[in-house]
């Protein structure tokens, strides 16, 4: 069979899968998820074996050290895909939630009720718990799920679907409620992209390149974040004790990630106060300090920053400062270079406040808090499977409800439209 | 300047409008859009002028008399569309809407803020009426909106965003904020459409070709629906007399929209006693009925049916009619053929109807009350912007609050991550 068939075929099952998971009980999803659990315990031999394969290949291909660890199923990582099946089980199903019900003037009833989406495609890259976590998250939610990781993983993601696909056929759900693309080709992709009439949305995960590349071919709705330019402005009254500890937070405690802090704004006001604090311990940490003119005079050592320094990601131990006139002037700088992920004022003053909250457009908006908050579980969406810096359906990290929707329900007895 | 640099400076100065639409109050947007509604009074005579430009090169071209007719911005039109105006101010404002807040075991407070989604595209064919009742939804849920109508009402919907931008400026606000694309070339919309970084959605409304290419070619999320194969299921103990209504309703009130009814199915039990009062109530109305072999076998003179009967929108007196097996059979049917619009059941049986409202995959299902309920106005929403049969981020009738997004708000005090 062709690429394209295959596909096409996986894509129809998947459809018709939706339909049944879409009216399954939470008791049946639930029990399907801690079967699950259990069978990643009982088949770790097999699923450890095919993921040595990978390995193997990845050894031979000479793949770096990073991202070997990444690809390898070690005990803490498999540990880690059994917990997250058990907490998905134990969160509350979104699905069949009616709100907003109101009688009308014509006669009739009408609310809205929360339904699954439908097929949800996943592309990723590399680490194939992925197949697991957002398989949990889209069962648990009523939809069935496609995946597609990277060539790499492929024998791990293979073996972690047939081990769930075992539960599903045990508990006599059509198993093409979770399939893994089998091939590699990067043709089956875009084609995967165009299937419009079978898959209602793509969640890509993984670089940027490989999430402009989904969006800049996909016919199907896509939900993504291309990257994460966090910024902090240091208001001219912050108190700088805590300005200090959460600008380390943000940019110190997991700097390769994407709520990480790129670039911190200070008030003039309170630049010769603080910036010399903050210095001092972003230098203990190892951080690299690119800043302005105006910075570069208060902290003579620290490299001057060039136009591309403001507006990058640097997932490194790297830091843009600069220092700006006031509140307005850091918005303005966030509206040109940020990513529209997470931006934090820090501040004393009130009504500055209350504005960066309404003004500024991000996914978060924070007031004397570390961008590192912005994420599923510290919000209380339970788990995430993405986090969303494009506006429609869902802007921030996505839980359960995001990957349902609402459709409009009618009570009438008879009513007609005059 | 060419048509290209012409479209990127309208969405620059249109995505910098949106900042200062976003934190516009209530009462200010009130304001314009009352002011608005005056405006076109006052200046009735210059848009009948140029309204008369484009009717007359329509004549000229052979529009056909209902192409004119729609063309046309007479008096009824006018009135209107003023009073639309004065309806979308009396709205109630989504904007700043704060839900959902929690405290998190961190410490931080979490919530979400109801923000506009930023630039809207428009892209319509034909009624002029439409420039004046989106722009009136895009500003009074704070976002910036660029129309591009079809090229025989160029004059027209130029004039009357000439006339909605004086108000605009008149009130000190960015009259970016509301833009017609002053060119008919189509190129325009296909390069409109990559402008991913500047707007933020597109809302097509049309015919299904105009739709098609709109989805075909956006890199910007698209909200749309193709059409509206819009079903009713008669149940074996439906009450017949409330049936016969609810068809009638539904195929005769209004057979040229989306909501309109097209197919009939109904169960074989109530077949012999529902379907020759219906074919007579629906013979004097002049309905074309199509039916499938057991339909026949009842209504001797009907046509029979042919396999492209099922699934087409006729927007005509034409109805399909299938007797089927019992509620799965229609409820396959539907999955089959349906266009995720509307799906209606009639029926006395209580377990049935909830089954029907919770399993069958449409923007809008319903229990007794005919298909032409699905309606932003008819459903509360106040007015409607247009109806998305796809499942991101809206499903069913479009109003205020589908044209806004919810950005998570977060207060702190100094909290970092552990």
């Amino acid at each position: 069979m062709s690429v394209q068939a295959t596909i096409t075929e996986m894509a129809v099952r998947a459809k018709k899968a939706a339909r049944v998971m879409a009216s399954l009980s939470s008791e049946a999803k639930n029990r399907v998820l801690l079967r699950m659990a259990e069978a990643l315990l009982d088949r770790q031999g097999y699923i450890r074996a095919e993921n040595g394969k990978d390995l193997a290949a990845g050894r031979e291909k000479g793949l770096s050290p990073a991202m070997l660890d990444r690809l390898e199923l070690s005990d803490k990582v498999m540990q880690s895909m059994i917990a997250g099946l058990r907490e998905v089980a134990a969160l509350p199903d979104p699905v069949g939630e009616i709100s907003e019900m109101a009688n009308r003037p014509s006669g009739i009833t009408v609310g809205r009720m929360r339904v699954p989406l439908g097929v949800i495609a996943m592309i990723y890259e590399s680490r194939p718990n992925v197949t697991v976590d957002a398989a949990a998250l889209c069962l648990k939610s009523g939809n069935a799920i496609l995946l597609r990781g990277g060539s790499e993983a492929i024998h791990s993601n293979l073996a972690l679907a047939k081990v769930l696909q075992e539960v599903l056929t045990a508990e006599d759900i059509d198993a093409a409620a979770l399939q893994v693309v089998p091939t590699t080709d990067r043709d089956a992709v875009t084609f995967l992209l165009g299937l419009e009439e079978h898959i209602d949305l793509v969640i890509p995960r993984g670089g940027e390149g490989l999430i402009r590349f989904v969006a800049a071919n996909s016919r199907i709705p896509v939900l993504k974040h291309y990257k994460g330019v966090c910024h902090v402005f240091v208001d001219a009254d912050a108190d700088i004790e805590m300005s200090v500890a959460v600008v380390m937070n943000g940019k110190t405690q997991r700097p390769g990630v994407c709520n990480a802090l790129e670039c911190l704004l200070v008030h003039k006001d309170i630049a010769a106060a603080f910036l010399p604090k903050a210095a001092a311990a972003l230098r203990v940490a190892g951080v690299e300090l690119r800043g302005c003119s105006a910075t570069k005079a208060i902290i003579a050592d620290c490299v001057a920053a060039g136009e591309g320094d403001w507006g990058m990601e640097f997932l490194d131990l790297i830091l843009a400062v600069r220092v700006v006139d006031d509140m307005d002037a850091a918005m303005d700088h966030i509206a040109r270079y940020g990513s529209q992920h997470t931006e934090n004022i820090l501040t004393a003053n009130y009504a500055n406040a209350q504005r960066w909250l309404r003004e500024v457009d991000a996914s978060a908006v924070m007031v004397n808090a570390s961008t590192r908050f912005n994420d599923g579980g510290q919000f209380g969406l339970g788990a995430e499977i993405g986090i969303s810096t494009t506006k429609l359906h869902a802007y921030g990290p996505m839980g359960l409800k995001e990957l349902t929707t609402k459709k409009f329900i009618v009570y009438g007895n008879g009513q007609v439209r005059g």
